[in-house]
């Protein structure tokens, strides 16, 4: 019998840690960052491309995935790691935020949303249930309990109330999952907006409940920096300290940083992937977009600290051509890039925490990746 | 000093030819399929990937990196084969074709061509003199003359004129071509449209010249294979039997079978590229459409007979998804594998001369192409 999900942490240093997280298909390695795949596929990457760039494990949508191909044709299939050639883990999301962010017609009730696909206005209703039942059949190692998104600013009886019937919904997601059998693992979700006392009384619940690992959800919703680093200054220490904690939807290299000092263990984010199809890298030196023309005769390499395949290859003025001529080899190769700068960044994070030198390494990164 | 040019027939099948060119980058494996990389890039491909797949030698085309990035700009950045990181040998086409193609406002005299760019209506002109100078700036290993490109159908006299005129501008870019230094190789191209008499002209003009190589210009414009074939039937043995022979622009595979029966050794085509982009496969069982819905649940690779990376990994139903879902993914694996059927092509018929079984090899892969 492999492991099913064992976090060990090597090293602490102030509120951050760093370990390991056993499983059965693979080691993730903590502080974390998660590509995100969000159609079974991480946008314009093979999915040995990710693993090369060191990644662990991915991140695949519930909402993108039960619209198109079907949760139901993917189990068929052999499930989601065979159908897209990744071996390692996968977290999978409940499909919450995308329904009520993407989807039309959505209408919630305590039983569930009920919404209309945005790709063909096809009928669906999710209910906690539902949404681990498509987890498990996308064969997700790690799945996430179903939960009300909010958007913010809100009035804090919205907020409560939402996060109030999160809370019933994480119960249900539990209980939906213990009765699909005994492998994986199940994260549940802090809400409460930017309130302490919500943020708490979240946190009790969850851990009355009882889960894997504990996501801090509803934040990197737009309401900034300062304020998100102002719930993580109280959030992860409300949450069992023997769990994975994972900032959903984070961010900027500089909120990773920022987030791994306040404690979190686990990230995804759209925008590595993202920017990469975009034109603008991420490198020591602050982000860069490549469509501008001072890179047209640049022979420079993107970022010569950089370990990845691209730093080793073509100039920032190749780059540069690729973007401005809309070559799909450009979106190619910056997201390859910056899916191995955000890697090297969770390395470079582990590092300093096992030797006890994050906050110099954090001070460091940050002066030089905002002076850029 | 390093070979600059030097075509070596191993061995005879019919009218076809397998052997080799020697050149200072590498030497190619004749017959030869040249990806197109219009833009310095095979579109969806790294050079890494295209170099894997089997190709000796990449096509680069004047008109389109003469307005972008330019040709002095590629020139002061190393050449084309540094700046795309491609080390083997590059051909680029004059520019002729896509100038008559894709530019606007074009005006033709018996200096050159002016035109407008279809990117920001910049005025340019071309001429068989300027069209060698960027070739060469671009740093290409095979440079081809200069020509004008006649419409088909047209009237004979049109035919004639513009093949007459074609002939004095490949004088002009062979005496180009040599005044401009001792290295690389330069290749006449034949036109005549579908009229033999001209044909034999223009070659009698070519050879009397005297070029590295032979293209047959003014074919795959849309008169069909049949009628290509009757051209086919007679070029070849009109051109130099020591020298290559390039059919440019061709084709799909049954053209390129046919045409290497006929002794043609060299080709270039968008058609695994373009066709990977919209989601058309290459088999040995002939084309094959992934967006089509009878792949979605298709847990067999796409051609269980191809070598390429693509066909040991993901399923057609996976294939089908990333085609369905537009993602980029889809059109780099689909373009990854057509790239390798076409070298994996070119390769059984190299070894199908060399064995001197070319007709049973052609019929066999013809009947199963075309039951496909
Ligand atoms: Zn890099
Ligand atoms: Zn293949």
């Amino acid at each position: 019998m492999t492991t099913r999900f064992e976090f060990s942490i090597q090293a602490r240093d102030g509120a951050a840690r760093t370990g390991t997280i056993a499983m059965a298909r693979g080691t993730i390695r903590t502080p974390a960052f998660m590509p995100v795949g969000t159609a079974a596929t991480v946008k314009a990457m093979r999915a040995s491309e990710v693993r090369a760039a060191g990644a662990d494990i991915i991140l695949g949508n519930t909402y993108h995935l039960m619209l198109r191909p079907g949760a139901e044709r993917v189990a068929r299939l052999g499930g989601l790691h065979d159908f897209m050639g990744w071996s390692g883990p996968i977290l999978t999301d409940s499909g919450g935020y995308q329904v009520m962010s993407l989807s039309t017609l959505t209408k919630r009730s305590e039983e569930g949303v009920a919404f209309a696909s945005h790709l063909d206005g096809s009928k669906h209703m999710v209910t906690p249930e539902r949404s681990i039942e498509i987890q498990r059949l996308l064969g997700s190692d790690i799945v996430m309990a179903f939960d009300e998104l909010v958007a913010l600013p809100a009035e804090r009886p919205v907020v409560e109330a939402a996060m109030q019937r999160s809370m019933r919904w994480a119960a249900r997601s539990r209980t939906a999952f213990d009765a699909l059998g005994d492998t994986g693992a199940i994260f549940g979700i802090q809400q409460g907006g930017l309130d302490e006392r919500l943020r708490a009384e979240s946190a009790a619940a969850l851990t009355g409940i009882g889960f894997h690992g504990y996501a801090i959800g509803g934040l990197a919703v737009g309401e900034g920096q300062e304020a998100m680093f102002g719930v993580l200054d109280y959030a992860t220490a409300q949450l069992p300290a023997e769990a994975p904690r994972y900032l959903m939807g984070v961010g900027k290299p500089d909120d990773i940083v920022g987030a791994v000092r306040r404690g979190v263990d686990m990230f995804d984010c759209v925008l590595p992937t993202r920017s990469g199809r975009n034109g603008q890298a991420f490198t020591r030196d602050g982000p860069v977009n490549l469509r501008n023309a001072k890179h047209a005769e640049d022979k420079a390499p993107l970022d010569p600290g950089c370990a990845c395949p691209v730093c080793n290859g073509p100039s920032r003025a190749y780059l540069h051509h690729l973007t401005k001529a809309g070559e799909m080899l450009g979106a190619m190769l910056l997201t390859e890039h910056n899916i191995w700068f955000y890697q090297q960044l969770m390395a470079d994070l582990r590092a300093a925490i096992a030797e006890g030198r994050l906050e110099a390494f954090a001070e460091g990164f940050l002066a030089r990746y905002r002076q850029g």
